[in-house]
């Protein structure tokens, strides 16, 4: 097979994380790419080797070799870079959340369907190794039945922002360190426990001087049974933890953030321990090597010919992005539990009223 | 100094895990017991060589060499037992938590402030090693200002409990895994970081047969700021974490629970790391070697010789059960968040209207 041809939209520091993911293979052929700074669009082509560079969106939209885009810009412009992709035929691939709002998501979600282009949305966290370990010891009851989860993910990015970076403004980023960070885990745990029914959680901005939450804490309240808690940081120094504790056994999975944007090397600085209640303490569970930049960004191109599924579309990304506002919708009401089936049938109604 | 003389009243397990605790020292004397099962009295006494093993309670509070007593009953039968103690002029220490209801607890306080006995409450586990060092480090601002702090205690306990234990049921341990294990971490949390405004919280009947929850989960907004998890499962292996996560540096606990009875050894199995912007993985943090159930026990009976101060007496206790009556409340108001000042000045309120 001839490589898939692709266009990295948004040419921040994660569209070089990716393209290095994507480079890493042998699936994906980056042909060309861009930001509204040329200078950025100059130095990216030159580093990834990629050989257009047009200075109008359109300009790259309009060109036949391309047969997707890998948008990594600002969660408020996604909308607009989806919807005029998918209008122009290409398939799509965003980084997470799938937007700012669920209203966005909604409507983006259309506009694919409408074109009947493959969407694929970047919630690689669920691709962990140890994630995918978890899942099979669901599938295959060595946990038993699950009655608490526990995820958190914190940075100390909040402490850094300025006024000049999109993240800095509740009107893009709503939520903080909710939205950029906790989505990730809203995605992993829904893929490991089935859907959320409600959120209860609390939101503060603590330390950083942005307009965003900086200490986020969620209760997520599964169909399923279980319950969930989900906290997000953005005042301290990196953590990212998953713990499920089962009637038959517990895993905690401790991911090195210190690796966290080589998805190649993660896994071997990261760690998953095990615990039954005959052994008491626990043991190391062996986390094989895996690439999740690299293998989200492949299945996403092999399902532009055909050749595979995407994991997380729309219906999956709106699921996650449901829980983020839901908490924030929650936090507003002193803790009340918000349904996610309120927030995303009010998603819907407007984003009807709005088409 | 002669040893203080106490006397052992509820024979369980616990009690012979806080005797042995007294008898690593050479401080307390224990000179009577008292079980309502003369069986539990003698084999009691034969293993602790305890003199006198008087048939009645009323009997042991009368014997006049009998300085105090350690309390170790079902939690509803707490406030009988400590208000007859202190009627009859005894220092009190008795296990957590302080009772089962907030009106029990205030009229455990009024009792022992009326007697002018020392009271004290066994929260052992603030005194663990490395919530000391925690202590340490917030007071010397290693840690910058905190803003997450997360903590669970899990047991397998709900799995195994039958209706021959007050455990099993609603009405003497309501909570279940939440005022049984959860308790503690409410004393300690708020040892760290202050007192707790209000609590949001879910409660849910998994896998137990009891009448009780068997998976809670709170989130505890603190005066000070920070938000604070508290997570308690009946389901699943033992799991006892406590990590404070600060603008400066993360500490992370992991206390092994297959050492759980054993306060001497504990802190040997147990584990605490430091995580700072710098360095970004965790470092060991050393933890020296620590008694609590002795140390609070001397400190119990040295406070009856005005040599000591109680660390934990009536007003930590009932802030720490307060926390797991507003959580229960809140779960019943479908997340809600109750403030701590509601049950308590209702409780009050009773305490005044039973009086």
């Amino acid at each position: 097979m001839d490589k898939v041809r692709l266009a990295s939209v948004g040419l921040g520091r994660w569209a070089q994380v990716l393209a290095r993911g994507a480079q890493r293979g042998e699936v994906i052929e980056l042909v060309s790419c861009f930001s509204r700074s040329e200078e950025r669009r100059a130095t990216f082509a030159a580093e990834f080797g990629i050989p257009r560079t047009p200075s109008t969106y359109q300009e790259l939209l309009a060109d036949p070799e391309i047969e997707g885009v890998v948008i990594t810009t600002p969660n408020d412009t996604h909308k607009a870079d989806i919807v005029q992709a998918a209008d122009a035929g290409l398939a799509v691939y965003v980084e997470k959340p799938i937007a700012h709002t669920l209203e966005d998501a909604v409507e983006i979600a259309n506009a694919v369907e409408r074109a009947g282009v493959v969407l694929a949305v970047g919630h690689s966290a669920r691709r962990l190794s140890g994630h995918r370990i978890m899942k099979r010891w669901i599938d295959e009851g060595l946990l038993g039945e699950v009655s608490l989860a526990e995820a958190n993910f914190t940075t100390g990015a909040g402490l850094h922002l300025t006024p000049d970076t999109w993240r800095w403004y509740a009107s893009g980023s709503p939520g903080g360190a909710f939205i950029q960070l906790g989505v990730h885990h809203a995605d992993t745990l829904q893929y490991l426990l089935g859907p959320v029914r409600a959120v209860t959680a609390h939101a503060r901005k603590l330390y950083t001087e942005s307009e965003v939450p900086d200490a986020v804490m969620a209760i997520l309240e599964f169909e399923s049974g279980p319950l969930g808690y989900l906290g997000t940081g953005w005042a301290s120094p990196g953590v990212f933890t998953m713990n499920l504790l089962g009637t038959e056994a517990n895993l905690m999975y401790d991911v090195a953030l210190t690796h966290w944007s080589e998805s190649h090397l993660i896994d071997e600085h990261s760690s998953l321990s095990s615990q039954s209640h005959q052994e008491g303490e626990r043991l190391a569970v062996e986390l094989p090597t895996t690439d999740a930049f690299r293998e989200q960004l492949e299945e996403f191109a092999l399902a532009i010919r055909g050749r595979a599924q995407v994991e997380v579309g729309a219906a999956e990304a709106i699921q996650a992005l449901a829980v983020v506002r839901a908490a924030l919708e929650s936090s507003n009401r002193a803790g009340t539990a918000v349904e996610l089936r309120e927030v995303i049938e009010q998603a819907g109604a407007g984003a009807a009223a709005g088409a």
